[in-house]
């Protein structure tokens, strides 16, 4: 628990892809990295030998919502973060912007911090970027990420300025109030889709001096070509020897592509919510499992994967285990999209390190790229 | 595949326990046995390597959902009841008649059949004696059901001696219906909770000669008390040498006075809906995880208990996840759950082995005896 906060870059590729190795108070994690999705101190449905098994080595929560529930002095009387989820290795937390702004009406955003409405009990709160960290600290996370204000994709450019020089000014706030070596903490870029406001909000926050940075204010339902313009602009402004997390990104193809422009550290609900819908991913693209096609079909979701679920059913039973809406369907598809994310990512970092990138990466995502 | 059905007794305690070996084309089992319920395909949550972990030996199915849902040419177009479910060990499978009464309106039992309209997709069909067989031979289970008519606790006596005629009459047309010698039938005895009645079906399905025989029509609602006096009343008149099987029993409790008793092999949702609804079984008695109480509390469900939850997580994380509505949470509360109904099924086969049943036994079931 005594180890300092680190990130050493391995490889650098001519791309701008990197290999690196961020190191935390539960351990390393090898870049790029993929962080399934733990929200609520669960990713949905998995259980935490099951992700070691998977090979993820760091998993993402929210601490709005577990500061919500079960509530920050629960965690806290319970062990901490770590313990309550019943994982030992890195934890990264976000702060609440992105749910500041994705529950709407429950929240009002002032310069002070985010008034809000709780969704679980109603009661009224304020969430400052001071209480942002100290909520952080005190579930004892490796990396907790400064409160930022994240504004949806289509608002004027001046609401977007306002947003930025709010996000600066709460960075800076947050670095301040830190308090607990051992919770690493990264400040995040704001500035929508403008790309000199990108810039000025990168230079600000790296002005500030983060362990890492996030790039926030992506995955908000703009089109892809949006996010991948923002995201070059962005990373330009980004110091070379810290993490970059590109926040909420993305498709299997989108991880191949972001890794390429330097970007280190990846989460999204995508494989573990299209799990619980049914849609699988594969080399061949998306299977919808539900679809009458498959009913018969005793080959497995992907031939030669060998995730448990693809060694164990096949695709006509998961299609039955789906429809009749068994908890195992919606956990053997997690399992199988898990396996294929975190597969594309060692892919990735083995394509970084024998110098084959992105061929050998390309070849895992198939017709996702 | 190749292997006989075979049951063997080990030891016969003076209580009338037994210890016995059931053998099937998928494997044996050591009895007293408890069989999860899979009613669909899946014992709700597990995978078959975590039923398999826990020491299952034989699960259940209900062959009734499964023809409405995939449909029988489905699961042997894809290999199988066995190859479904993922599962390599003895399945057993009721027929139906549970189902028929428990479905209502949706049904109504006449002496060729059960006339049903489907809950999954509203079609009319008729369940007779023999395509209950022909179903479950072509799932390609090991046990098989022969239908019966199940009645509720209250109803008139004529309407009980009609459904043993009845039952008696199916048992007949099914045993005549066999076609598969893979596939064991087991008769099922009714009778309500008239002791007459009982010994009166008992007698007329012995004399059919099945497998095994299974004691049906108990577990609809009745007094404890009123289960065991018709489970003591009809046991008598089963067969020594046969499995005998208490449908649908019952608590931690259950099942080592009805073992006393001489039954052999259980199932019941109590471990695994209890599971799914926050309701724990220990050495204490109930754990209802939703109560504030545990809120804080850093203990794990049971003390000592080696379970992966137990293990893993604190009553107040399990809460968390509950209440929180993670499937996690499910998840590992009905592991805990099975743990603790088949830890207490080899305690209870130890028991007999070391000839210190019941109490070796007691002590694995604490407040439950």
């Amino acid at each position: 628990m005594s180890l300092r906060f680190g990130f050493e870059l391995l490889v650098r590729h001519p791309t701008g892809a990197r290999l690196g190795r961020m190191t935390t108070a539960h351990g390393a994690v090898e870049t790029p990295a993929f962080m399934p999705v733990g929200t609520h101190g669960a990713v949905k449905g998995m259980t935490p030998r099951e992700l070691g098994e998977l090979g993820a080595t760091i998993v993402l929560a929210n601490a709005y919502h577990l500061a919500q529930r079960p509530g920050v002095e629960t965690v806290s009387a319970l062990g901490g973060l770590h313990t309550l989820m019943g994982w030992d290795g890195p934890i990264l937390t976000d702060s609440g912007g992105f749910q500041a702004m994705s529950l709407g009406t429950l929240v009002r955003v002032e310069d002070e911090g985010v008034h809000y409405r709780s969704h679980v009990d109603g009661r009224a709160g304020l969430l400052t970027p001071e209480a942002a960290i100290g909520i952080q600290e005190t579930l004892g996370v490796d990396v907790a990420m400064a409160l930022d204000e994240c504004v949806p994709a289509a608002v004027p450019r001046s609401r977007v300025a306002q947003a930025v020089a709010r996000t600066t000014a709460w960075a800076a706030r947050g670095l301040a109030a830190r308090s607990r070596s051992g919770t690493a903490l990264f400040g995040i870029v704001q500035g929508g889709f403008d790309e000199a406001l990108r810039t000025e909000s990168a230079s600000a926050i790296t002005a500030l001096g983060f362990d890492g940075y996030g790039v926030g204010g992506v995955s908000v339902g703009e089109p892809a070509a949006e996010t991948a313009r923002v995201a070059a602009a962005t990373v330009r402004a980004l110091p070379a020897d810290r993490p970059r997390y590109l926040m909420g990104v993305g498709t299997p193809g989108d991880l191949i592509r972001f890794v390429a422009m330097g970007y280190d550290l990846f989460d999204c609900v995508l494989p573990t919510r299209n799990g619980r819908n049914g849609t699988l991913f594969t080399r061949q693209g998306k299977v919808m499992i539900r679809n009458a096609a498959h009913a018969r079909d005793a080959r497995p979701v992907e031939d030669g994967c060998p995730c448990y679920t693809c060694r164990r059913f096949s695709r006509g039973a998961l299609r039955h285990l789906v429809l009749s809406g068994e908890m195992l369907g919606a956990r053997l598809a997690t399992l199988h999209n898990l396996h294929f994310y975190l597969h594309l990512m060692r892919e990735i970092r083995a394509a970084l390190a024998e110098r084959t990138f992105p061929q050998r990466a390309a070849a895992a995502a198939g017709a996702w790229v």
